[in-house]
């Protein structure tokens, strides 16, 4: 596009390949971006360079960090008999959100996915192996999404972690709370039906 | 959100400052960024404060420029005669994907708008009655949006320019070209009737 200068051409190709922004999306937030004041347009900038430099993956955990280690692994009040093994940073949060989870983590930073060429050895599996091996868990939580790939990931873990003396469990999955009966498709009722809780596990 | 690290938070804030970007979004983004390489995100920062160090605004039209004069008041092949009144500069750069119109442009950098604050003398009318004035255009075009303020503003500027010996035209509207009839609406159609146009206009 000769019209646009040269770094407002650069930036809207910069926009256009975040997820989710198109031309048109990339289009409107540069012109935003032209129009506020040139304190608020860098701090987007040196927002984005500080985190590349800050953020690393947890040493322990892989879960984002600013330091060696993360947040809840330098925290000494989680119950270190707990771990729960989720996909990605973004499921963590998810969980912590929640407020019900005090154990730790362990982060995949992935799921296998022959289709995508993502294998297991790509994952965190020997590091969380070697945790599972040297820590004294209770209890693994498996959290992988309730995919086709999220399951064979569990799976796939589970065998590797087999012969080691933890009790492996995996996120209750059923009918959607909040959500009406009728509107559930055919697995997620078969999951709630195979998987049907006693009544008092709710008072919980 | 203590569940992330501060500086992950603080690029997640900035991105849902954006126009069209939520928390959601936000989210994502942010997410690809933590996973692309060091290069590629600071890649964006740098296109960021490249662009909101080198771009201002054109010093004869309001044009976006990297120097005094933008691209377009810079060409000595444009037509000096013409000028073009829009609105915003991405105004002018649909004018000029179009490869229609050979003159210059005047941007007047917003639109007259009572409700949001923003009156006359904030735009560039002022400059660009200097300009009409001490130029020797023959024709100036309005170009603004067609709606309500677009024309409150079109009518602004022309009794700006009255007694100045100028002829004042404006983009053709009507019905949208490649759309149905039947779903036009009456502004749309009325404007189509009354400012029907000549047949062999067409063939320019």
């Amino acid at each position: 596009m000769s019209e646009l200068t040269d770094s407002v051409a650069a930036t809207m190709r910069e926009f256009e390949k975040l997820p989710g922004i198109g031309k048109k999306s990339a289009e409107r937030i540069v012109y935003h971006l032209l129009h506020v004041s040139r304190e608020e347009a860098t701090s987007l900038a040196d927002a984005i360079r500080t985190m590349k430099e800050n953020v690393r993956y947890c040493k322990r955990c892989y879960n984002l960090a600013e330091n060696d280690l993360c947040e809840v692994c330098q925290d000494p009040q989680r119950d270190q008999s707990l771990l729960c093994v989720v996909e990605q940073p973004r499921d963590l949060i998810a969980l912590e959100k929640t407020g019900r989870y005090r154990g730790l983590y362990h982060v995949l930073l992935g799921r296998v996915s022959p289709l995508d060429g993502v294998s297991s050895d790509q994952l965190t599996i020997d590091a969380l192996t070697k945790r599972v091996k040297s820590g004294n868990f209770k209890e693994i939580i498996m959290a992988t999404n309730p995919t086709v790939e999220g399951d064979g990931t569990a799976l796939t873990i589970m065998s590797r972690l087999d012969g080691i003396p933890v009790k492996i469990t995996r996120l209750a999955r059923g009918i959607t709370t909040g959500s009406a009966l009728e509107f559930a498709n055919n697995e997620m009722l078969s999951d709630a039906i195979s998987c049907r809780q006693e009544f008092d596990v709710l008072e919980n």
